[in-house]
């Protein structure tokens, strides 16, 4: 199996709801580094997972459009706890929709010749001690 | 599948037996950075995999107990060698152990709805250039 | 010159005013990963730079007050951007009155026969590609 | 499950053929930061995983075998596109074929009492942004 | 004394002359993670040391002129070996050229009212183990 | 100022003198990650600082001398803290010594026509929250 990552970041501020949560949920915030990984059996006939450009701009298309907001505010999120591993989901679900709409290629997406690619992992590193990730199959299913 | 993962440290004494750790079987030490990443199929109702105050509680506690230690003169390690994988899964069965008496909550175990905690892996980094790591199911079983 | 340094960080959330900032103008959030470095000429009678423990601990506690937090809503912050490099200076400040105040020992304080501490720098990790530091001469004047 | 990872680096000149490269299609290079991963299900009579100084030895032979290379002028890579996904493959392949033969000593091949090296996954670091890894089933087959 | 630091990279071939080099006489590359770190005593009106993201703009477009290039080709770099530490060099030497010339914004010039940008540090790690740099004060002065 | 750094890590055993130490006191053991940095004023006529080769082999024998070492047993840290600061400049005196006898080369040394090697800084990493070093002008004296 093979498996390409790219990384990128984005800064917001949230809130929690929840005992569990302590002084998290006052309004706060976090940078959370994010990596992409995406994975398939055999290269294609380039000799690549998916076209890394194509992968870097998703990437930041996505996280562009939670970067600098305040999670509490936006509609989407209403009433969810945005965790880091909630989040973690939440991009996968946008960037696997993404991959399904044919925005990393035709050559992403399972052919008749080809599984495409197989398999994403997205995670959030919130600090150098902590991180949470998602992954699953791909196409990915609800 | 998501994952959390938190991280902390420990620094230990020790000296292995066996030809094929050379210069390692004189008195030596390490610092162990140590990740501790736990895996559950779905989030709990407040949209977490665990309670990561807890989990990073837990950790340290383990950790605290090995710390400033000379390993070669503790009871349990008599006879063995304490190599990074060996410590790697010695620190895996103590929190397995932790999580089966309630310590990460209730949460975290299985119960007629949910699966609980159900993968650990424990990651020791020995330098920056070398590391080892123990990973199994959740409830642990010998 | 000898060093220490040690390794903490903080989650919060703020605002900034002004058009240089763009869409930081809005209400987001960051986890800073903070680096305290103390220096001096030569080592105490320990054979240390300063109480590693205690130098943990202060930080600890001045980012404490810091963490989870929104910064627009704090008095001391009033009308200020709260940017990466303010903050530098902001938690360099506090723990030099702290270590004016003898929270790191004596042997951190000038004296008749060692100079004690003699210079600071904080430094503020935003991201794996962003990071401001302050720094200067203990003890710290104004 | 055990595993042991080592790190160690090469750098090469390259240059692709595909559209699908833009600016990469010119005569550039990198510097690949790799990691050797060896997983196995039990522990040896020692207590590791692999000897880490022969894995450690043999990341490096293969790695100098490529290492200040122009990899467009290399035989086995005659009109292929040497793309950090496609190399990870390759030196898996390279070691595989060296554990096989035994460089890793008898412990890590299966025997009738014991599975030996299970598994292995070799990363390429090109960039604090971007990896790629190959990774499966030992013995390696074709 | 307050920094701002950002980070990019770019990725070269090149071959070095000189018995020194050893095998890097032979046509190989790098991938270069750069670091371009800025200073001034007192921040400006809007509390920073420099707008960070004219800086991020600034360093990615000197790269882009290096990235992907043989640099054994560029007329520039004729009988010159394009070691890490002359890449700083010359790197710092571009960006200073843009500070002057504007391209940071006024405030990162000197002023009847403020020094403006005092001092850059350029660092080029070559891998994990190995990196290089050049500093000096600004305005620079060849 | 032109700087090179390699980097290279040791493993020992040691134990503390004095109260503030708690429980290092008690026989434990430390991976230093070890980071030599070298600075002079110009490029040498191959365009180099220092012959990184050279610089690394130096800086791999010095730390081979440590490493796998009990320091309390070593006559020459008899009754002295092997603090991580101390270590720092223990391994500086040992490199500069190495310098001032040619190990680097005749180009680190200072002649009629270049000043040589003219600052040096050891940094030694202990964990991923905490390091030193000893920093000093080239060459040393007591």
């Amino acid at each position: 199996m093979y498996a390409v990552n790219v990384r990128d970041h984005f800064m917001i501020a949230h809130s929690f709801q929840g005992a569990v949560f302590g002084p998290a949920q006052r309004m706060h915030g976090a940078t959370y580094v994010v990596d992409l990984e995406l994975r398939r059996q055999a290269l294609d006939a380039d000799g690549i997972v998916v076209d890394i450009g194509l992968a870097t701009q998703v990437l930041r298309e996505e996280l562009a459009a939670l970067n600098f907001q305040n999670l509490d505010e936006m509609p989407e999120f209403k009433g969810r706890n945005t965790t880091t591993e909630f989040l973690s989901r939440a991009i996968f679900d946008r960037i696997a929709a993404r991959i399904a709409a044919g925005a990393l290629g035709v050559q992403a997406l399972p052919s008749a010749s080809a599984p495409g690619l197989q398999h994403m992992r997205v995670t959030l590193h919130e600090s150098h001690v902590a991180w949470a990730c998602y992954e699953g199959a791909l196409p990915a299913t609800a």
